[in-house]
């Protein structure tokens, strides 16, 4: 017996290392459509334009970027190249200026040029590319492994609720949250999903219904206030949700709205997951009360997306990105190193150990 | 010193008793249009393409429909004035078959009818404008009734947060859930309202926000997976919603989303008041279990009002209009005979007695 399994590779170079291929996540759900890109004004413009979205998934592009506007350079001395390298970095970092994991992955990609500057330009080339796959594999190990921990704590038929997307078009591949349910559906598992659609910007009706979709898993669309009702009709064993940052005390910031699903889940009795690889478990952050809490324009709950604005003229908002999970309400918090649990002020700690 | 109060009546007669004048809700945010109705054909086509909603709203327009359509009538007998009236009253009925209040109104005037037989036909034409008027001089009683009772419990300076629309828009005046703001507004309350968009209608951004802003209402509108952050952030004192039907047991149904709020609500230790017209209040009902709850097209979620789906063609989903609130989460419910606590098997029982 076989199953249909997740065959979305959002970022990738093509057989002749010549092409990224990038799943441009604009038009989805209406258009799969997969980019061809060679230079890098067009990888800027693609992470600048939001083609590409999620942490991981834009550090990938950056990486294989800076590789791919090296890789043809006739530079014939180190200094030309490095130089050139340089100007690619700091033109690439321009395209979105806020993305820490863009930064981190350019920085990694010239920490390995320098480690390489003695050997030949064609070698240093090579590593640079190794260096890139390496990113992305390191990405998708840390995914597979976030679910095979998670995935040991669901039982087949289950019935699973996730808010906004932290799948697999945000990492190399599998996602964080989304990790144990296609791991779970490689092995027929039959889980039954229900996905937020996720106010404003509807990362769950777009993005997380058409990859799961994709992956032939069993997905419903709820708007974020029926998750009280689906609970409460018993059709949901787990939660499962991503996360931005989780600081030293296990609180959690994620997608706005995250911390009232948990709020929910404990009083229906049902346990709330976070995913979160160790690079967003920020020990230097005491607490959720250190996190600061994004604001963004109105315009995004009464005007994107609608046809005219759904509010009047004039009227005031507030719209936080993101939201503070308590610790308290969250059953456990699954990394690549294993499953934390409360305490996580001790359990935390031992992951850096 | 005097403050803005609210001064929109979106079902009324003109003074010369010849024209319903009718606020078009479908056109509401963008644009503030009262029709201007004489003809049994156009009230008809209002009450079926939704410009007016609200069950005491539709009610009220039914009740004028039916007076309008016989005002003029040539009749010189009863008989043929009766015949004119039931076909008035029969196509009337037919313009929202499923809207219990409308037949209740219709019923009423035909009840009023006919204990006015042996009267002449134009005293029999003005019993039926003053029973019009009475129903919807009773629903702003009532109203106004909930307002005052629900406004005991409130401080001036409080924030509030309301889930869809339970306001003045929906009724003769005042409305239900909103009623206790107008008249703290009217009295210099100074509230800070918080208002949910409520997907996937959004009746929320379009009708509440409005019509609190006509009246100068400080109204903040949010997401619906908000609620949980601006509780969490110590804005909110107090929830106020409205109702559908409410259960012998204190359960209440609204409008979806609503139960959430709730729980929320008791998680932050903020009190959550259900305001319900005797009307609502439904003692065969024993439980919520008893609602039957209605489903609705998916489209609703992932088409109305967007310029293309947001969702993937085919993707599933689940679509309740309503969910029941559970007594143990509700503070008090407000009647027009005033606040009860629980526990609600015992104090609903008093409100009929």
């Amino acid at each position: 017996m076989s199953f249909k399994v997740l065959e979305i590779t959002p970022v990738k170079l093509d057989d002749d290392k010549s092409e990224l291929i990038l799943l441009d996540q604009t038009l989805l759900p209406g258009e799969t459509k997969y980019l061809h890109l060679t230079t890098i004004e067009s990888i800027w413009e693609a992470i600048y334009k939001l083609r590409v979205r999620g942490a991981p998934a834009i550090g990938i592009t950056g990486a294989y970027g800076a590789y791919l506007a090296v890789k043809h350079s006739r530079a014939d001395n180190f200094d030309d190249f490095y130089a050139k390298f340089k100007k690619a970095k700091e033109y690439l970092g321009s395209s979105r200026p806020t993305a820490v994991n863009l930064f981190w992955a350019l920085d990694r990609m010239e920490d390995c040029l320098l480690a390489n500057k003695d050997k030949s330009i064609s070698d240093i080339k090579r590593a640079l590319l190794d260096e890139a796959n390496l990113i992305r594999q390191e990405d998708e190990d840390v995914c597979r492994s976030i679910g095979e921990h998670g995935l040991t704590l669901l039982k087949p038929g289950m019935g699973l609720l996730t808010h906004c997307n932290a799948g697999t078009i945000a990492t190399a591949k599998y996602g964080t949250a989304l990790a144990p349910i296609y791991l779970g559906q490689e092995r027929g598992y039959n889980f039954k999903v229900f996905a937020d659609e996720t106010r404003p910007l509807l990362q769950g009706a777009r993005l997380t219904t058409w990859e799961l979709m994709q992956a032939g898993v069993d997905v419903t669309l709820i708007c974020d206030n029926m998750a009280s009702i689906v609970m409460k009709n018993g059709w949901i064993d787990a939660v499962l949700v991503g996360c931005d940052r989780v600081a030293a005390n296990g609180d959690a910031a994620n997608k706005i709205g995250t911390s009232g699903v948990a709020i929910l889940a404990k009083e229906y009795d049902i346990p709330f997951y976070v995913h979160a690889p160790l690079s967003t478990i920020d020990m230097k952050t005491k607490t959720g009360k250190d996190i600061h809490i994004e604001l963004r324009p109105g315009e995004e709950i009464y005007k994107a997306w609608y046809e005219k604005p759904m509010a009047p003229e004039g009227v005031k908002t507030y719209n936080p990105a993101f939201d503070v999970t308590d610790a308290k309400y969250i059953t456990a918090i699954i990394t690549e190193k294993g499953i934390v649990y409360p305490p996580y002020e001790e359990g935390l700690v031992k992951l850096f150990e």
